[in-house]
């Protein structure tokens, strides 16, 4: 209990996904320590790199998602550990290139690597971090889970290049958007939640759950993310608002709105998103447009439908204190948007 | 013999590792099938951006000594084929990321993926590859070759990050850049070679010998990359000449100079290289300095000793054509330099 209050703390964990960092504080201390131990390398700037972005605050919610579908599917072994601690890499390998593909300045609130160390130490230090992924996969010696994760990591990418091409690109529908967004985030959350019942002996039916919880959580978790871009549900504007406007990446909230607006508002949208051409007050002007069609809502609308999925999978699963850490894992994805 | 022939036209494989080229054909020209179907994505910038670098004009060397060290090691399964192709998928990845990273212009004599599709296609592009390289390796279901390639492809981004830090700074010796050599280069030489007696059964013996024919071999060719950078042993300039030097890069040839210079070349090599002011006609004078101090015929006789290395460690196996096959191709590798 005291591992799982200071786990808490270290890792800035917000209140509704405690039962589950509580459920898997043991072994989520064991993979911090791996953690720590595989960003180790005598080039003194892979583990600062590395080590910038890892310890900055982030939930570690896919690795967590690994360790409980183990252990909800009766994995007794401690393969899992290297596991987790493999998707945390991919994924904190995702985020560095990202960083230098969308340019982006900050990242929770910090100096993006790119920004300290340059876009060259970003990437490489990400192909380091993968292949240190791929080595604990290997070690962790299931065939199956390696299967899963490396069909995730060509995904993700596959995703990001999806991105490329409809980011700036008013055509976009909200099918062809939630393509994207299945690639390139809700992938690796399907893959490490699969991950817990492949080695756990599971069969098809509850490969299939996990696979489908995490795919419905990780959609969920994205559209949130767009709503909260444009404020989310607060009438003011909180502090990190407007960073996908400003990259003019198009994302859900405007999706909807293009497709409900007219054709002044479609020439805004030119102008701001695929012209790149924004001015003083084009972001409340933006936000204001969001609110007057329901966009933000309509996005929430959308997350909460992908949680009632994520809820459903859960079902084949009997009733119990994991279960009920999952289902309260996907609350607390939605529920961020206060 | 007509395949091999059509293969030796398409790849453009200079004379002497033709007989390489043609014991391994008929495998080749699988690998090269896998390589189109697996750079296919719904994703069209995908095909474009790999195509591009992949049907280059590269000669294969390194898929080529997976082929050829599991058919050496009495292989007879097809595995090699899915291996030797990761290896052409990492080596690939890996180009797409330096061209970001040293802000290449020109590869191949032909404009880097980053100058026609931007540096985002071209990160993005690499990680996919690298995602399909671990598939395949997964999808040939040997634990210890996806050990070994796992390894490798941590080491090479290892190596990339410490020629960050080494690459302008002439405090670098001939170990410390043998060392990011070994890690950059030679590793996927040692490595996909390794990979050939690891699936055909072979022990620590056959394998430590592979391992470090490859190590020796990547290690001769990249110190010759470096000699042909600065003219190699011709006396006229060629047209690829001045890369590194232009990219401030220090190898073998300026690491040697710099040892046995004066104080005003130390200066000059500070000027040039550390602090990036570079003039016309600084390269002929970089050129001429080198010369002076016998830096290329010093760098290629090292090359020469990791050529002998590398025969020695094929000196385990009986003769036969695939060992004189591989002989030549270490000559090949040290003899470009004309």
């Amino acid at each position: 209990m005291n591992l799982a209050v200071s786990v808490k703390k270290a890792l800035a964990i917000p209140p509704s996904i405690t039962l589950l960092a509580e459920l898997v504080a043991r072994e989520l201390a064991q993979v911090n320590e791996l953690i720590l131990s595989r960003t180790g390398s005598e080039v003194t700037l892979i583990p600062e790199v590395a080590n910038h972005l890892i310890s900055s605050g982030g939930k570690r919610l896919r690795p967590m998602l690994t360790l409980a579908m183990a252990i909800l599917n009766g994995y007794r072994g401690d393969a899992h550990v290297k596991l987790a601690a493999s998707v945390e890499f991919m994924h904190t390998a995702t985020l560095l290139h990202d960083d230098v593909v969308d340019e982006s300045d900050l990242r929770r609130g910090r100096k993006t690597a790119r920004i300290v160390w340059g876009n060259q130490a970003s990437v490489l230090v990400g192909d380091f971090l993968l292949g240190q992924a791929f080595r604990m996969m290997v070690e962790a010696g299931f065939m199956d889970a390696l299967d899963i994760l490396s069909s995730a990591a060509a995904v993700i990418a596959e995703g990001e290049v999806m991105q490329l091409a409809t980011a700036k690109n008013l055509a976009t529908d909200e099918k062809a958007y939630l393509a994207v967004t299945a690639a390139k985030t809700a992938e690796l959350f399907a893959a490490a939640c699969e991950v817990g019942p492949a080695i756990a002996g599971g069969g098809h039916a509850e490969r299939s759950a996990c696979r489908a919880f995490g795919m419905a959580l990780g959609q969920a978790f994205q559209l949130i993310d767009d709503a909260l871009d444009y404020g989310g549900k607060a009438d003011e504007i909180g502090k990190n608002v407007g960073d996908d406007f400003r990259e003019g990446k198009i994302t859900l909230p405007v999706v909807i709105a293009v497709a409900r607006g007219d054709a002044e508002e479609r020439a805004f949208w030119h102008r701001v998103m695929e012209g790149g051409d924004q001015h003083d007050g084009d972001l409340e002007r933006a936000i204001a447009i969001l609110r007057r069609h329901g966009a933000i809502e309509a996005t929430t609308a959308r997350a909460a439908c992908f949680a009632e999925e994520a809820h459903r999978a859960l079902s084949i699963y009997p009733d119990g204190e994991m279960h009920r850490a999952l289902a309260q894992a996907v609350d607390f994805a939605v529920e961020r948007n206060r």
